[in-house]
Formats: C-alpha cells, sequence, structure tokens
C-alpha cells in the first residue's frame, strides 16, 4: 500500500512557485522493531519554511535536499506500532514532513498529553516556543515596560503579545490588515494595533507618527517578525537601553535583494541590544519552556486561531498565505 | 587678567564649519574657598564632539548649549589654588572645554599620577576605557577568536587592538591609508589591516572578498568605529553566535542623510547579538578599568601616537580631520 508525500525538487527564487513541489507514492515500508507508522492529521506551515527550502551554507538548519521530502512539523495518530513505547492510537508530534504518513523511531517524535487538541498542540506549543523563549529570555521584560510586536497576528507574535499582557507589559502590535488588528486589541487584549497596510499610513512619515501616537512612552522592547516598513518606524522609536529580540524577517524572505536596515547611529546614542535567535540553539530547554507556556494556556491566558487547508497538496500554494499576508491565525493542513 | 576660550555659537549642519564657534576674552576670576585655576597645556579633540554640538533629544550627554564654550577634556596644570587637595604644580586631567584657563572644584577633574606623560594620559586613558569596556565588558572575547576592528587606526580602535592582541586574539582592522595600515601591522601587531580607500577595493564586491581573505575564518567579534562602506562587508562575514560592539559612526556624524545599515535576516540566521555603548553609562567602572588600562600601558603592551595641532583656534579647523580621516594617530591641541 503506498501513501503520498511533496518532494522538494527545486529551490525557490523569489516567490515560492508551485513548480518547487512534485507529488509523489511512496510505498508503506515493513516496520522493524523499534519504529512505528504514524498517520498524520495535521500539519504546519511555518515562515522558516522559505529558509530551509535554500542553498544556504549560513543557514542554522540543514536545507532540504532536491528530492528529499519537505521539512515540516505536524501531529498524527499512530496505526502500526513495533515500539511498546509508542502503542497504537498514540497521538504524536514533530519533524514528519509534507507526507501522510511517517515512519517514527523512538525519540524522533513526542506523544502529546492526553485532553490536548491538536490545534492546541500546532498553534500553541510549537510556536509558543519561540515566543516564550524570544520574550521571556532573550527580552527579559519587566511590567512596567512597552513592547512593540511586528507581525503581531502571526503565530508566534500573537503568543507574545499575550504572554506579555498576561506578565503586565503595554503592548502595541502591527499586522497587515483591520479585522487582524480588531482581532488584537479586542480579543487578545493588545493596548493598541497598527495596520500597517492601511491607506492613511502610506504617506511619508505617517507610520512613524502612528507607532509614537500608540507608543506615547516610547518602545522599550521590540520583537521583530517581519521586517518591512514598520522596522524603522520601530527603531525610531525606541528607548534608551531599549532591546531588540530578533526572530523573523518575514518580508524579505522573498525578496531576491532585501531591504535596508536602519542606520546604526541609534544604537550608540540610545545603547540599544539586538539579538537574533533559533529554537535549535535551545532544543534542551524546550521540556521546560512547554510547562511555563502550557501553565498560560490552563490559566486560560493563551487564545489561538487556525487557519486550515485541505488536503496535501493545497500545502504547495497555501504555503504563500504566510508571505502575503493572507493567512487569518496559525496556518495549518489538515490531511 | 583675561584669558582666551572659544564658544560654540552655532549648531552644524553636514560638516562643521569656522562659522560654528567665535573666539572671546574671560576675565579670569578671583578663586573662591575650594576653588583652583587651571593653565589648560593639552585639549583633546574628539569624534563624540560632533553630537555634543547638536540639538538632539535622544543623545546620551547633555548638548552644549549656544553660548557656553565648547566641550572637551583636557590635561593642565594648577596656577593658583584655594583647595588643599589640589595645590599648585598638580597636573590635572578632566572636561575643561576650548579654553586656556579652566576654574576647578573637587571631583571636576581628577590629579594624574607623577611619570604619567600627559600624552599617554590623553592617548591611552581617556580613549582607552572605550577600547576596553567595549572589547571586554561588552564583546567578552576569548583568546581563539577572530576580532574585525574598523577606524582601527583612531585612538579607540588602535587600543582595542593592541589589548586584543595581548588577549591572544586574531586582529584584523580597517582604516582609511597605507600608511595608517602599515602602522597598524608593522608597529600595532595586528594580523592584517585593510585600506578601504584604496583604489582596487572600489570596485563591487571587492571590499567583501578582502575582510574574507583577511578573516579566513569569519568574524567573531565586529568593534564598530566608523560605519561607512566597510560595515556591510564585515556584517556580511560574521560568523554564528557574532558579536557586535558599536562605539563609533564615525563616517555618519557630519551626514545629512545616514546611510542604510544592513538587512537584520543574517542576524537571525547568525544569532548574531549587537550591542552599542556609551562611557557616561559606566562612570563606577572607571577607576577599576584605569588600573586594567595602566597594566597594559606598564607592560609596555600599547604604543600610541598623538597629531599635535598648535595654540588654541587650531582647534576650529582641526577638529574636521577626524571626520576627513586626516589625522595621523588621536588629535591633541597643544596650548
Amino acid at each position: 500500500m503506498s501513501y503520498n508525500a511533496i518532494k522538494l525538487v527545486k529551490r525557490p527564487f523569489g516567490n515560492i512557485t508551485p513548480d518547487c513541489f512534485e507529488l509523489c507514492k511512496i510505498e508503506t515500508p515493513v516496520l522493524q522493531n523499534g519504529e512505528f507508522l504514524v498517520q498524520q492529521t495535521h500539519m504546519s506551515l511555518d515562515p522558516a519554511m522559505r529558509g530551509w527550502m535554500m542553498e544556504d551554507k549560513d543557514s542554522y538548519m540543514p536545507r532540504v535536499e532536491l528530492g528529499e521530502v519537505m521539512r515540516s512539523s505536524g501531529v498524527g495518530e499512530i496505526i502500526e506500532s513495533k515500539n511498546v513505547d509508542y502503542p497504537i492510537g498514540s497521538r504524536v508530534m514533530g519533524m514528519m514532513g509534507w507526507t501522510e504518513r511517517y515512519v517514527g523511531v523512538s525519540e524522533s517524535l513526542r506523544v502529546l498529553p492526553e485532553g490536548l487538541p491538536t490545534e492546541a498542540a500546532l498553534c500553541v506549543l510549537a510556536p509558543g516556543l519561540a515566543a516564550y523563549h524570544g520574550l521571556v529570555n532573550v527580552g527579559k521584560p519587566k511590567p512596567e515596560e512597552t513592547l512593540f510586536i511586528s507581525g503581531a497576528a502571526g503565530a508566534v507574535g500573537s503568543l507574545v503579545g499575550q504572554i506579555a499582557k498576561a506578565e503586565g507589559l503595554t503592548v502595541i502590535g502591527s499586522a497587515g490588515s483591520d479585522e487582524k488588528c480588531r482581532w488584537l486589541t479586542e480579543d487578545l487584549g493588545f493596548d493598541a494595533a497598527i495596520n500597517y497596510k492601511s491607506e492613511a499610513l502610506q504617506e511619508p512619515d505617517a507610520l512613524l507618527t502612528q507607532v509614537q501616537i500608540d507608543c506615547p512612552s516610547g518602545i522599550d522592547l521590540y520583537f521583530e517578525n517581519t521586517g518591512g516598513p514598520i522596522q524603522h518606524s520601530v527603531f525610531d522609536t525606541m528607548n534608551a537601553h531599549g532591546r531588540i529580540i530578533v526572530c523573523g524577517m518575514i518580508a524579505d524572505y522573498n525578496s531576491e535583494i532585501p531591504s535596508h536596515g536602519p542606520n546604526w547611529l541609534n544604537i550608540i546614542k540610545k545603547r540599544l541590544s539586538i539579538q537574533g535567535f533559533t529554537m535549535p540553539d535551545h532544543f534542551d530547554q524546550i521540556p521546560e519552556m512547554m510547562v511555563k507556556i502550557s501553565e498560560y494556556l490552563m490559566a486560560g491566558k493563551i487564545q489561538y486561531r487556525s487557519h486550515e487547508l485541505s488536503g496535501l497538496e493545497s500545502a504547495i500554494a497555501g504555503i504563500n498565505l504566510l508571505f502575503s499576508g493572507d493567512n487569518k491565525g496559525k496556518l495549518l493542513v489538515r490531511l
């Protein structure tokens, strides 16, 4: 019996085009001792995938080789097992890739706790690691501080904002639609949200003025998910001794010529610190962070929404929703 | 009896022009109890002065007001005293300004140790604070690492490099003439030096290629004094987990439109940290750092050279040598 999977067959140049991928059929193998077979039910689509597709010696993770199944994390159910620790019926989470089935071994996947909805696992636990690590461990926020989040309605950004609100910070975010901004202020409790795409903010200096209006005490912490037009306005509004946490630059992942960063003079004048991070450096802290994130979730302090696509092949076009900003919530593919 | 001083009377726009200053005569006051009169012998000219001249609410130090004597540090000799701790004949150092004489009170100036040459005090102790704090306290260098210094032949840069060589690092610097580069490699022991103004390096990518050739193991630490063309080439050669210490941006102090910084994507991919600093935040650490710097000096590990101008009024045109890069060594005015 065979199952479907999607391989990377071409590296993107600019936007991710359908010819980067190829649907293929894979024969379900006979399990060896210690192995188990997972039927994947939900696949996560994430901005970082754009980097994994590239030929880039500087990347923090090995690239996906041409001809390999495209990499992604997901959740599935064990339908066959030769591993007593991974019995049939268990739900597991981990890097299975763009595939209907996956042969796991111990340690390659984690068993999900009973009672945790699959969407919560993919919408909160996984992006929650980057959100929690970046905000808390890198940013070291204090309750009286003002935090600005770009890409605030994204999977990571929305969690950063909610954790920060739970910790007492003033939180302002940017997003690319009025609907997303309403979700941030009305549902998630953000103090303000800026639709950087709105027509009124396209005039020179209008975006800077709006940031200054919404952050009357300046910005102490900047959680950067996007780059793009908002970056310079936020950078120019930083307070002395401000900290900038660089988690994502989604506005530039597809660009052939990366946009300019701000001049460094303010880094001296305001004694700013700017710190980039990626999660593979911090795998050892994951169990501890999982506990923290679960506490926020259980205490009802975390809301999430998922944007679900349907069927393996929907990933091919669907991944671009992340870069156009047309996804409303964490992008998932239901298989 | 009166003495000469120079006041700031206009803020510069772009380059510093002579009409920003005005020579004036000040009547020597009668000393009150606790005061002492200093005849200034050496005045220091420093890049930071450009910032002090500006109307800038974000600056880390109060600006010099129009009509005030221009700010600078210097060394002088006490010629009259009503303070037992500051007897006639003592040499003192501190912020006296562009003036032949200065009335001091306790704590406003520091008495120099006997036997320390005045040039060493101004060329090593003062810039040494920024060099030591930035390299050691901010950069946390390890002996096997590679350090790149922009503005390496400058007052701060040349000390950073020599401290780093004393600590076992591989040190590469950039400067604006072949003569400065020879000084760095032949006299100060730099492993390599790049004349970023040399004709061969004006072609696209030539500077980046040269940085890569001179830093075959990449760059772990970048001590930034200049901004300008070298910045992007060094930034693109940083190793994973590299640290960037931002001390100066002299290429941009006079520019009406600041140049672009690098895109932030590499900050994530390489998990870089970038930290700006200014010394007024660290005044409490000065005595401790003075001891450390003196140790390097006494151990013969620090060389310096001064570029001396003569007479108070020479400061007016002379300050621009710092921005054209035409000074050879620490810029001083001998009075």
